[in-house]
């Protein structure tokens, strides 16, 4: 049974969203707006779950692509989403039955739900990252390897480029994303769909009612007075990694990513320590003292420490209060081929993957 | 009647293409080698008038897109000239009756002629530039500001991206040329094709020919013993601009272009003198002394001064003795539409275009 969302579901997901982002995915506020005036214009927001349609359904995967700044400055049209849908399923002559997350993070949780809303399609309550990651070689639905083929990209002036064959997901990001700089560094790309059968093996399940969940906690913890930090912590199995305050923000505009490092000097039980967070759209490395505390594929949050709200990329700044909270990744994301995909290596890093399970509990914890 | 071409006539037209491609167009020996290739293999290089063609036969224009450095070692796999046209016309779901060069500089000029030996299309005589141009944007198909959509854009990977919105003809040309180092700084590119109508009024028509005249001419000096250089001048209605010896070649990867600056030492009539020469992929500013002999869109040819053969940007080095040729340019590329998609402003110079006409003798001419 579908799950039409409301204006309070659409609040929820976007703090969920914000935080299961890790920092990126797009700005959470800009989505929710969005996804408010598709409900004030009297469309559905409709979530199904993938055993709610059949094997052979098409779903299409569908997100923006860009640099997080940017997408705070380069608006859309309000047609992106719905266009990019129509584009690819209009070019392999098929009809779409749902659409579906590329990622769940930030504002990408909402632009399915958009899209579905103003061309009648349910959502599909699952993703291919359970966060967000900068790249789109870092899809679940594509780990095996094989690029999604077509892909479609457009923009808020409806130019509209191709991509049908671009080799593999690697040589696939980097095609789409130097297109995606020559568009203005922000893009809606939607890829081929794929058969519900196929996302029952590859999807990362159940991520928007997860973010709806997370979201609804630091709520009702905002409400009652309760500490939102450690709402956050309970509705997503995570732990505080460090406490404190922003005391260095260096954050460029490099190949069509946000990268850079936050510098946090330590408050409570962190006073005297210092924390770096490197990042690239998203954060991907978190060092105490100089040792590493958690690094991707599990996710690294920042939030406001008094009302546990997402602070991303593009809007992190000096002397804010934030919390780091280290959320583990989901079991999709830390299998082998997974890794080679999504871990330290994938970004560079020559850095194993220590989930953050075992890991010594930080002193705050 | 069609033109079938022999091996002379490649042999011919390929010294004239280098000469006509002011440096670029790819180089005249590589496409000469795959023409030849062609012959071999038993398949003909068919040449037409625009006139022979009824009026609404859809021509495809096609060419290589990338630096001439990259072309000299990136090989294709002799499929990616017939594959573009396939793509462009399977996408449209029309047929093409003949293939016509981008532009006839380089080896460019056999990339629509090898396309359609392997398709049994002929080749019109005719281009987009009279010569070559470093930017997809200076095709005088496109002068009126109307981009071509869609393009098609393969590789010797057969990977494929359809650019089929890209704005202006500037936008779509950031847009390929961001596409095209991804690929790998080499690329085949097709566009839309175009009735044999609209040809007769935006193509430069009978380029092959002209390539293949001044080619002719060259080797008949050098076979006879007369002055090769004296030969393209009167083939081609060119003027000499200067004669000397390479003293610096300033050659760097820029954008996915070759880019920098020759230097000449003058020798003859310019002993005591020195020369630059502004390149992107093509010559396009020619200097003496300081003061500007010649700029685009008139033709500036760098030839072998013993040989006259054609010294192309990806082969010019130190020591060679050169002499610079201008050649003016067709006057479609001089009305004042034109000239603001080809003349040295579009190339960033704060500079009025002074046709070669009106210059001053030079001392050795």
């Amino acid at each position: 049974m579908p799950w039409s969302l409301t204006r309070e579901d659409v609040e929820r997901i976007a703090i969920g969203a914000g935080i299961l982002g890790t920092g990126g995915g797009g700005n959470p506020y800009r989505g929710m707006v969005r996804a408010k005036l598709e409900l004030a214009a009297g469309r559905a927001l409709q979530v199904v779950g993938l055993d709610e349609l059949p094997d052979d359904a098409l779903v299409v995967p569908i997100g923006g692509m860009g640099a997080p700044t940017v997408g705070m400055e380069k608006l859309g049209n309000g047609r992106e989403e719905a266009n990019a849908v129509r584009m690819v399923c209009a070019h392999l002559g098929v009809e779409a039955a749902a659409t579906i997350p590329i990622e769940v993070g930030g504002s990408n949780s909402f632009v399915p739900l958009i899209a579905g809303a103003q061309l009648g399609l349910p959502t599909v309550d699952a993703d291919g990252m359970g966060r967000a990651f900068p790249e789109s070689s870092m899809i679940s639905f594509y780990f095996d390897g094989v690029a999604p083929s077509p892909v479609v990209m457009t923009d808020s002036r409806d130019r509209k480029i191709v991509i049908e064959r671009a080799g593999t997901p690697r040589e696939q990001e980097r095609i789409a994303r130097a297109i995606c700089v020559q568009l203005g560094g922000r893009a809606m790309v939607a890829d081929a769909p794929i058969p519900v059968q196929r996302l029952r093996e590859v999807a990362i399940p159940g991520t928007l009612r997860f973010a709806h969940r997370i979201g609804a906690a630091v709520l009702a913890a905002q409400a009652s007075g309760d500490d939102p930090v450690a709402a956050v912590c309970a509705a997503a199995d995570g732990q505080v990694l460090f406490g404190g305050k922003v005391v260095d923000v260096d954050r460029r505009f490099e190949r069509g990513y946000n990268v850079g490092r936050l510098t946090l000097a330590g408050a409570g039980p962190w006073q005297g320590e210092a924390s770096t967070i490197d990042l690239q759209n998203e954060f991907l490395v978190c060092r105490v003292g100089g040792e590493v505390r958690a690094s991707v594929p599990d996710l690294i949050a920042l939030v406001d420490s008094e009302r546990g709200s997402p602070i991303t990329t593009e809007v992190v700044r000096y002397g804010l209060r934030v919390t780091v909270i280290g959320i583990p990744a989901p079991a999709q994301l830390t299998t082998p081929q997974a890794l080679a995909c999504v871990g330290p290596a994938a970004f560079g890093y020559d850095l194993p993957f220590t989930p953050l399970e075992r890991r010594p509990a930080p002193p705050g914890a």
